[in-house]
């Protein structure tokens, strides 16, 4: 964990995609006063619109390569897949003495893909804050979606303690822990936390989906059994995720040999009724849950009005 | 869905197990005047004695048979397995009369059961209200956990209507919409959104607990990037839900082998890069979310602070 530093302050801040996070980011620097100018750069036009009307952009631009002009700090906060192209986009614009970062949910991938494009002098600090709800776009941002929650930097071999302590700093200012580890190992973590639930959310909600309007209908009314908390992360943006699974192949791949063995075994405990396997599976789970409740790692609402239902 | 009736007045209400369910019912209970007295009877004696001292009990016994005599209700709320057991104790001093329902998680097993042990002029309407925390015990209990909930009640061909309106009351004047299926359809619908949730839930906070010490406190740490959801439902009763499993078999083989088909497509997809196959089942499976959120099904907290986060 980096030391907690005073809010840097970035000249002016280009926002490259203005979605959840980078629409969040804007909100929180306004606040916090760490961003003289904030310019946004995003293809989609009637997103640099929202960003004006949100407030959260002093000027926006369709194309990538103005954002980026006379820019201290860039965020990228695209899908994985498009940072190759992104990087194309504004290398050549970047000036000398910038800090890059991104948002992105995998960091082996990103390295590869952004530094073949990044001119001397500018630095890459690989970055992932990991916040966000089940919903897309500059109108989904808000400030608090940092607060207690993780931010875990994949930083360079080179790259300068001063550089990584701002980009440190001002998650830290957004409410954000800033953890330091390589990418590998990110993506390591991130594949069993993040990918393989994402993965099996999604095929389970597709399953249901395949079992005709009637039964659907009754899914959807009876969710808060279970089935509920499913959809919730099944409903998250397609194409960032699709982008995941594409360049975090290996990682998600290997837990997902590991979960496929725990779940043969566990479907052959249900159909050989073996009740002693189950409970001895179900009682050792609860120690886990007790962890990400002991670091306030569970919901607010978890917290206060225990509604969420399970039997 | 039945008509909403007024609030059902029984005479002597006889709660067997207080664990969550009967604990928050008899809140319930007492707030809205619809027991003249309440009986708890479990073989646990320090329940019995929490049930006393929360104030939820006017009367408690560790011995079902003594808990049941001259009550005009009786809500059974002990793990599936044990159904058969209890109601072998209890048949014999049930009051002709008297209705006896129950809250477990599965119909037809249920019913199998019971019913060999049920006397003549004994009437059992088979119930089951979708609501719960990953809480257990009498400590649990909480009135407002049914509201805006489903509870599905699976009658018997040949109960009087009027028997079932007056269980069917009871639920609705504790906040819940009260539905009527039969059993078998019940335990489908559970089978694939409860059941199945549960049971992949488990297994793959298994899988992260297998990691070893230091990946499993990244897994705590870095849980709300998806895999906290999991962990909540994966942190609920062990006996409970085990002895769902054993008794509801069938329809939980028959769902998870759909389910299986379908994750080998797209772990398929997965291993050979196939963007396509991934973006069609990412973007399709919003529309059950929007479902659930467009009946309130969701959580307090997602309709409140959007603070659960995904990515």
């Amino acid at each position: 964990m980096l030391d907690e530093s005073p809010a840097p302050k970035f000249d002016r801040v280009a926002l490259i995609g203005i979605g959840l996070i980078n629409s969040s980011l804007a909100h929180a620097m306004r606040r916090h006063g760490m961003a003289g100018h904030i310019v946004v750069g995003d293809s989609n036009a009637l997103h640099c619109q929202r960003a004006l009307e949100l407030g959260i952009a002093d000027a926006v631009f369709t194309d990538n390569a103005l954002a980026v002009r006379d820019a201290d700090l860039i965020v990228l906060g695209v899908p994985v897949a498009a940072i190759a192209a992104v990087a194309a986009e504004i290398g050549p614009h970047l000036t000398a003495g910038a800090i890059v970062t991104d948002v992105c949910s995998t960091k082996a991938s990103v390295i590869r893909d952004l530094m073949p494009h990044l001119p001397a002098g500018v630095h890459f600090v690989p970055g992932h804050p990991i916040a966000g709800t089940e919903f897309s776009g500059p109108d989904a941002g808000f400030a608090e979606v940092f607060e207690e929650r993780f931010c875990l930097l994949t930083p360079l071999v080179g790259t300068p303690d001063a550089v990584i302590a701002r980009v440190a700093a001002m998650w830290t200012r957004c409410g954000m822990t800033v953890e330091v580890m390589d990418a590998e190992h990110h993506d390591r973590v991130l594949a069993i936390t993040s990918h393989l639930p994402h993965l099996i959310a999604y095929t389970i909600v597709g399953t249901a989906t395949d079992l005709g309007t009637e039964l659907e209908e009754e899914v959807i009314r009876y969710s808060a059994s279970g089935f509920r908390d499913f959809t919730r992360i099944a409903a998250s943006d397609p194409v960032m995720w699709r982008d995941v699974f594409l360049n975090n192949r290996e990682a998600v791949l290997d837990v997902l040999s590991r979960f496929n063995e725990d779940f043969a075994r566990i479907q052959t405990a249900v159909r050989e009724g073996d009740g002693e396997a189950l409970f001895e599976l179900f009682k050792r789970t609860g120690a886990i849950r007790r962890g990400i409740v002991g670091l306030r790692q569970h919901t607010a609402e978890e917290q206060k009005v225990r509604q969420g239902e399970t039997n």
